[in-house]
C-alpha cells in the first residue's frame, strides 16, 4: 500500500518551560510522514521548502524512505517559519510569529508517479490546497484530513467543501465544537458525519482521543507521560500513526480503526517526549509495539465477579 | 459490610440550558448515599437538615435503606441551600448563592451504632468536620475523601491534616493541580500520594477519570452521553458508586479498584441524565450492570495482528 501526505514543512522556534529550540524541522507534513514511515513505505510527500531547509533534515526524511519527488524546493526562497511558546500547563500556547515565506504561494503539484495512491493524509494547510490535491489523484481508498481553528474561522466555506471529500476528519475538541457550534462532543461528531466524513476522530490532548463511526464510539486513553518537553507536532504524529497503521494493514473495519487510533496515540506520545523530531528519529518498531500494549493495560478492566 | 457517609444535605436551585428546578434535594451526602445504596446496605448517614427538609426526600432515603440515625434534624432550622447556573457547555458553572443555614454550626456526632463501620466516605464538607468524624470511629478498613477548591483555598492546613488520614482521595483535575501546584496530572497524583492517600482518583468530567495507585495507572472513559440535563451531584454519585462497589465486594486489589472506578463512572453517568436525584431514584441493578458492560466496549480494543 502507498500513502500520500500533503502539508507544511517548517522551521520552528519553540519555547516550553523545559527549553527553547530555534529553526528546527517541523510542519504537519514532516511529522505525519515520519510517524507514518514506521508502518508503511513509501510515504509520498507533497510540500514546499526554501533552499534554507537543512540538508540533514532532508536526508533524514530520505533515510525514513519518504519519497521527496513531490517536494518543491524554491531556489533562493525561505522556508515557512513558525514560532510558539507553551505555557506551564502545556495545554495552551501562544503563536509568536508565522512567516509564510515560500508557503504563501504554494501550489501543490502531484507528480505523475503519485496519482495512484491508496491512502491520502491531508495535513493541516489551507483547505483550498487540500482540495486541489484530491482533484489531481485517482480516487484513493481512504482520505484523512486534519484542520485547525484558523481555517474554521477564515476559510469556513472552503473547509466545508473539502470536508465533503474526506472519509476521516481528525480535529481537536475545541475545533469540533467551533466547527459545529455544539458543545457536546458526541453530538458534534455526529453532526460532522452529516458534512462528509463517515469517521470522526477528536483529539483531546492529555485526555486521549475519541473515535466516532456510524456504528461505534471508542475512547482511547492518553499515555500517562510525566515528562512532556514539547507538544509541537503531537496532533500530526497522531495522524501519521493512524493513517500509517491503516495503510499497513489495509483494513477499514471499526476494530482496526480502533487499533489505528491507539497507534496514533502511541506516536503522539513519543513525539512530545523530546523537542522537534528528536524522539521520532530514534524510534524502533519494538518500542512502538511495547507502548501499544501499555495502552491496553491502561484502560483494561476485568468483567466484574458474578453477583 | 457497612458504609458510613458524611456530607451535606441541601435544597438546590439549579439552572441549566435544559431547565430550572427550585429547592430540590441535593448535597454530597444525599448523592453519595443514594448511589452507594445500589451496592451496599445499610448506608449510615451523618448530616444535618432543618425542619423544612421534605418529608418525601427523607422517605426516599429510608426506602433506599439509608440509616438516618446519624441525621440531625434542627427543629425550626432551615436546610442548607445552594443555587447554581450551568453554562452552555455544561463544564462550567456559577454559584448563585450559598445559604449555610443549619450547616453553619454543624457538629457531626457519630451514633454509638455507627462507631464500627467498615468503610467510610467523607463527602465534600469542611475538612475539620471530616477529621472530627474519623476521630469518633474505630479504624475502618478504608477511608475515602472528597474535597473541593473552596477548602483547598480557605482551609489548606486543615485539609492537609485530614488528608493524612485518607486512604483514597477523590478530586477533579483542576483541584488536584491546585492542591499540588503541578500541572501534570500523573505527577500531581504521585505528589498527593506523599500527603497521605495511597490511592488518588482524578475526576475529569466529560473526559472520564484517572486512578493512580502505587502500582497502576488506570484511565476510565466517560460514558458518551448526548443529553446531559444537570451535572449537579455527578462527582458525589461517582464517589458513592466507587465506595459502594468496594463495600459490596470487600476487595481492595488494584483490579477491583478499577471496577469500582467504572461503577462510580456508571452512577455519575446516570445521575446527570435528569435533574436532582430523579434518575438515581428509578435505577435498578440490571441497568447498572448493563452500563458497566457498555463502559467495557467503549475502551476495549483487540491486540493487533501479528507482524
Amino acid at each position: 500500500m502507498s500513502l500520500l501526505v500533503v502539508g507544511s514543512l517548517a522551521l520552528d522556534t519553540i519555547e516550553t518551560p523545559f527549553g527553547r529550540v530555534e529553526n528546527v524541522p517541523g510542519g504537519s507534513a514532516t511529522y505525519i510522514s515520519v510517524a507514518a514511515s514506521y508502518f508503511v513505505k513509501p510515504v509520498r510527500l507533497v510540500g514546499v521548502v526554501g533552499s534554507d531547509f537543512p540538508k540533514d533534515a532532508m536526508e533524514f526524511l530520505e533515510s525514513r524512505e519518504v519519497d521527496l519527488e513531490g517536494l518543491q524546493v524554491v531556489s533562493g526562497g525561505k522556508t515557512f517559519r513558525w514560532g510558539g511558546r507553551y505555557h506551564y500547563d502545556m495545554n495552551t500556547r501562544d503563536t509568536l510569529f508565522t512567516d509564510l515565506n515560500v508557503f504563501e504561494h504554494f501550489d501543490p503539484v502531484i507528480p505523475e508517479s503519485y496519482r495512484r495512491t491508496t491512502y491520502v493524509c491531508l495535513g493541516n494547510i489551507d483547505p483550498v490546497l487540500q482540495k486541489r490535491v484530491l482533484e489531481q489523484i485517482e480516487k484513493p481508498r481512504l482520505v484523512v484530513g486534519d484542520t485547525m481553528n484558523f481555517w474554521i474561522k477564515r476559510r469556513n466555506a472552503e473547509l466545508k467543501a473539502t470536508m465533503r471529500l474526506l472519509d476521516v476528519l481528525i480535529v481537536n475538541d475545541a475545533e469540533v465544537r467551533e466547527l459545529t457550534n455544539e458543545p457536546n462532543l458526541i453530538k458534534a461528531a455526529k453532526s460532522i458525519m452529516g458534512m462528509g466524513p463517515r469517521v470522526v476522530i477528536i483529539k483531546k490532548g492529555e485526555h486521549g482521543a475519541l473515535l466516532v463511526t456510524g456504528n461505534t464510539i471508542f475512547s482511547a486513553p492518553a499515555y500517562p507521560l510525566e515528562n512532556i518537553n514539547d507538544p509541537t507536532g503531537a496532533g500530526d504524529a497522531f495522524a501519521g500513526g493512524f493513517i500509517g497503521w491503516i495503510a499497513k494493514t489495509d483494513d477499514l473495519s471499526d476494530d482496526n480503526l480502533k487499533r489505528a487510533v491507539i497507534h496514533g496515540s502511541t506516536l503522539a506520545s513519543f513525539c512530545v517526549e523530546r523537542f522537534s523530531l528528536e524522539r521520532l528519529k530514534d524510534l524502533n518498531y519494538i518500542e512502538i509495539l511495547d507502548r501499544f500494549r501499555e495502552f491496553r493495560e491502561l484502560s483494561k478492566f476485568d468483567e466484574e465477579i458474578a453477583v
